[in-house]
């Protein structure tokens, strides 16, 4: 039971969340309440959600640093602003917004510069509260307080936002799945093609992991006019799937026989990919990645974050050869100013976001996602707040 | 005893080498017979050479695959055109030349990329041979084939040189010693900052290893308008050395006590430097420059070639956080048009090439020069042919 008549302004809501209280156990749709925005906050209505891989990862960590429960998860999201904290100027209630995991202040020399999209004026490791008073918006019906994910949380009816991570999409016409996608995985892949990698026409690519991210790297290279992209993934259905997104070759890691993958791409290529694109975070894969791009000029993006902790190991006289291994958060993507970008390319049919949403659940079968993307079944799930 | 006259074209040059014939043995100073240039080579006469970190990682090397003896080393230099070959149009009879270790043919994909120096129609492996039919051109007084280096092999009176391997300075009124130094190190300092850098206005610099080639790429982050370019060296004396070629700031890693030079160059730099340039060939400090980069946008730029074989290992997190590490041969530089680039500047005052020679030697006395360099006095040591 949502309450969303607008008469709430400056008061706590009662709504419905989805609580994580352990690692790695189902979630359990409760009622909680949401405090007001403070000043530089957003209290927004969560209208579409989706699970994103940081989300599954972190919900099955159970390593006192990173385990803060009982959470409400979720990032990836689009939602209508209910209620402005003071200061606030760029969002009043009834605006469509897009929350993103990744501050954009717009002040900081970072913001500013063209070169970077990681924010230095908000820490990057404030995860679990909001980002400027490091305190919680959410308590449980018994008054305990329930910790923040990304600064996001979208796994509620309601949730608190920073201004900082928060997108104004109100003038675009943009299909609210498809602004969905665009607050985290699809953008960081989009991105990285075009911000990170910087794909240019005629090029060849290779893309090591076949997930949504990976296929919106192909997005991204296809739009940029690659010539030849190579998917590599260790599931065959993957191939087919992965046409549908601009894959032109296919690697199977399980089917190479007694050649590495990087000495069947540099065959595929006559020497090497242009542009490699790492979206496991696996360390030997990253190195497999630097390995099958080309002399001279060849670049490597890691876009997967190493899940095991492991250090990556290269050869430097590879990088003597004029290879370049580089990384970002959000695909360089900088939320305030590249996610509108993003919604104008699509609504000018410049690019294809179709094909990504492969689920549907209703809120309250939030746990069925979790299911789908730990089986690999399909890309994203979007989970639908009751109206 | 040089023969010198104009008419040998054709025929067999007797002329001095220094000769190596086991590795780290001094060179003996031997009369050779040096065969007229084949199709699309050029017989030069060497006016001044000097000695690059190179030769001497070469000459001491006992490993079978690169110690080929009796050979004659050098690779910087610069001389006149005694004779053409066949096919021959770029250069006659007379012209000034600089030889170059890379090739660049003009022709093959990467030499017609300006994201590419290293030529793709001649192989980089052949390094004591010419390089489009393997053979040598050099012959002792016993008839015994001497292997050439690095395709220049300019510690004779006579060389031949590959056409892809030599620069026409010809129309440039570069003083000879300046020509030698863009022959190698100091092009590759100054091509590291500019083209494979592409250092910035206002940027913080740190250089890992203050010799010839780090003291280049302060000259060039100099010209570039960096503001803060920060010198790592075990050697104190460099400091005071560094600073005449732009070097602001002096880290000296065996008085960091309990803090790693990437913790001192952060705190120096508030948060890590723009570039950072590894100099030196060691695997650990090219993941200690790589640390000493900023988030957001820290590009570091390997220069030093790995001389113990070590894998470079870097924590991937970084990566993801928007630092780049890449490197060239040569700086990136593309020698037919790059190094006329260079003395252009040179002669315009806009580029310093003072301060790098700071000892001089007749061939006579070649010896001496491996013995400064291994003592690490000074940066460059002319080695003066007879006239
Ligand atoms: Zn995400
Ligand atoms: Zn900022
Ligand atoms: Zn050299
Ligand atoms: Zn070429």
């Amino acid at each position: 039971m949502a309450c969303n008549s607008s008469d709430n302004t400056g008061k706590t809501i009662r709504c419905k969340a989805a609580i994580c209280r352990k690692a790695g156990e189902p979630l359990v749709i409760e009622e909680i309440e949401v405090d007001p925005p403070k000043s530089w906050e957003v209290r927004i209505k969560i209208l579409l959600t989706s699970l994103c891989h940081s989300d599954v990862t972190i919900w099955k960590m159970d390593i006192d640093v990173v385990a803060k429960f009982p959470r409400i998860f979720g990032h990836e999201a689009v939602g209508v602003v209910e209620s402005v904290g003071e200061h606030v100027e760029e969002f009043k209630e009834g605006d469509t917004v897009v929350p993103v995991f990744l501050a954009n202040c717009e002040e900081c020399r970072d913001c500013k510069s063209p070169k970077s999209n990681l924010c230095s004026k908000f820490g990057r490791e404030i995860f679990s509260e909001m980002p400027r008073d490091g305190t919680s918006r959410f308590k449980d019906m018994n008054g305990e307080t329930l910790y923040h994910f990304l600064c996001v949380s979208s796994f509620s009816e309601y949730t608190v936002v920073d201004v900082a991570h928060l997108v104004n999409i109100s003038h675009y016409h943009l299909p609210l799945d498809k602004a969905c996608l665009l607050s985290c995985g699809v953008s960081t892949g989009v991105g990285a093609a075009w911000k990170v990698g910087d794909v240019e026409e005629g090029s060849t690519v290779a893309i090591f992991g076949l997930g949504a991210v990976g296929l919106a790297v192909a997005v991204g290279a296809k739009q940029r006019g690659a010539t030849k992209i190579i998917g590599v993934d260790i599931n065959a259905e993957k191939f087919e799937i992965g046409k549908r997104f601009g894959i032109t070759d296919f690697v199977n890691p399980s089917t190479c026989e007694d050649k590495s993958v990087s000495e069947v791409i540099k065959e595929m290529t006559t020497g090497g990919a242009d542009y490699c694109f790492e979206c496991i975070g696996l360390a030997s894969l990253m190195a497999e990645a630097f390995n099958s791009s080309r002399n001279g000029w060849g670049k490597t993006v890691i876009l997967g974050v190493e899940m095991h902790g492991s250090q990556l190991t290269l050869n430097p006289y590879l990088l003597g050869m004029g290879k370049t291994i580089t990384g970002s958060m959000f695909g360089g993507i900088k939320p305030k100013s590249d996610i509108p970008l993003l919604a104008n390319k699509y609504l000018d049919k410049d690019l294809n976001l179709e094909g990504f949403i492969t689920h549907e659940v209703p809120f309250k079968d939030i746990n069925k996602a979790f299911d789908y993307l730990q089986q690999g079944k399909g890309l994203r799930c979007i989970i639908k707040m009751d109206p």
